[in-house]
Formats: C-alpha cells, sequence, structure tokens
C-alpha cells in the first residue's frame, strides 16, 4: 500500500534505518528509540494488526526472536488505545538492563506469579 | 518440570482460572490482572523465555491472537531484567480502552511514528 510509510519502508521507496532484512520482514531503528537497541519488525506483507492475520504476526515474532537480545520486551500494539500508530503490524524490540526505569504497564510482582485462581 | 508452576497449571496439578485450552497452550487469569480482562497464554512445553525457541513462541503468540480483543498489547518479557518472574514463556494479553491510562514503556507520538531513518 503506498499510503503505508512501513510498506514504502518494505519496499524501499522509503529511506530507513535498516538493522536486517528477511523475505518476509524488514527490522528497522524507530524513529523515536525508547532505549538504546529498540528495534522495530516489520512483515513485508501489510497486515494490519497482531490479530488480522495470527499466521503473520507468529512468523513476525518468530523473526524478532532471531535478533532479539536478552533481556527483552516483545510487544505488539493492536490499535490506536494501545498506542499502535502505524497501521502495519510491527513488534517491538526494547533491550532492558537491571534497573533501567523503563516502565511497563505492570509490576511483575503483581501480575507475572501464579499458582492460584486471581481474585478479582 | 515439578517446579515450574506453569507446567503444573498445564498438567492441571495446580490450580488456575483457565480461559482456554488448546493442544499445544493455555490461557489462564494472571493472579493480579493489570487490567479486566488480562490474560496470560502459555505454552505447554517448558520453554523458558520467548527467544529459547522461536517456533515455540510464535505458535503461542498465535492462539494469544485467536483470543485476544482488539484494541490490547500483547508483550512477551524475556528476562528478570524485563519483568520476567515466572522462567516459562507467557504472552500476556493486555486489552485497552482509550484513555485507561495503563502506562506502557513509551510514547506512541516518539517511537511508532516513521519515514525517515532514526538520528541518535
Amino acid at each position: 500500500m503506498s499510503d503505508c510509510v512501513f510498506c514504502r519502508i518494505v519496499d524501499g521507496t522509503s529511506p530507513a534505518a535498516v538493522v536486517r532484512r528477511w523475505p518476509d520482514a524488514v527490522a528497522i531503528v524507530p524513529l523515536g528509540p525508547v532505549v538504546d537497541g529498540h528495534v522495530l519488525v516489520i512483515p513485508a506483507a501489510h497486515v494490519r494488526d497482531a490479530l488480522e492475520r495470527p499466521e503473520v504476526t507468529a512468523a513476525t515474532v518468530a523473526r524478532a526472536a532471531e535478533i532479539a537480545p536478552h533481556p527483552c520486551n516483545l510487544i505488539a500494539n493492536v490499535g490506536a488505545a494501545a498506542t499502535q500508530s502505524v497501521m502495519h503490524l510491527h513488534w517491538h524490540i526494547a533491550p532492558r538492563t537491571q534497573g533501567d526505569g523503563l516502565a511497563l504497564p505492570w509490576h511483575s510482582d503483581a501480575s507475572d506469579r501464579h499458582g492460584q485462581p486471581a481474585v478479582k
């Protein structure tokens, strides 16, 4: 889609800081990285978001996992209310370091521990 | 692994608020949901994190995409410094609503817009 900036990056008609190219995806540095090493992994196919074509979502995150450092967050935002602003699926790779202060939408102590049903 | 709480949830020996079961994954409500509808999607296989076996990461996020609402965030935290506290891969589905105030690690205006290479 010519009106989609990520499609233009995929086909090379818009410039981008390309980190890696695969036949089905491209990894670029975002315009405003939130941490050093912040990368977006974008499928070559124009897919609106991570829910539209789960098989593309899956294949694209597998590409992200090939290049992502440990530790990191892998994030796909689906919809404007979830802070997606380019409506072409992209996976964020956000490298992390202990104590970097990058805010996440939850505290690990609260939501990542399990062993009994949630009581709401 | 008997010492992994997510493995015990998968095999039914630890209780959990199960949302959905597939042959290769299970979806549960976390102990401390950060938003209404917060769900974790956990592969049946004991895989440490999203980088260890990209094919499992991919298959599991495709399961998440089957049940995730629009809008939402799909997030995998890799490593303790990235707020992973259970060392068995799990995808967070965090449903979103406009203006819900849930903090993300970046502002959409800064990092989601593109069209030229990032200048750092």
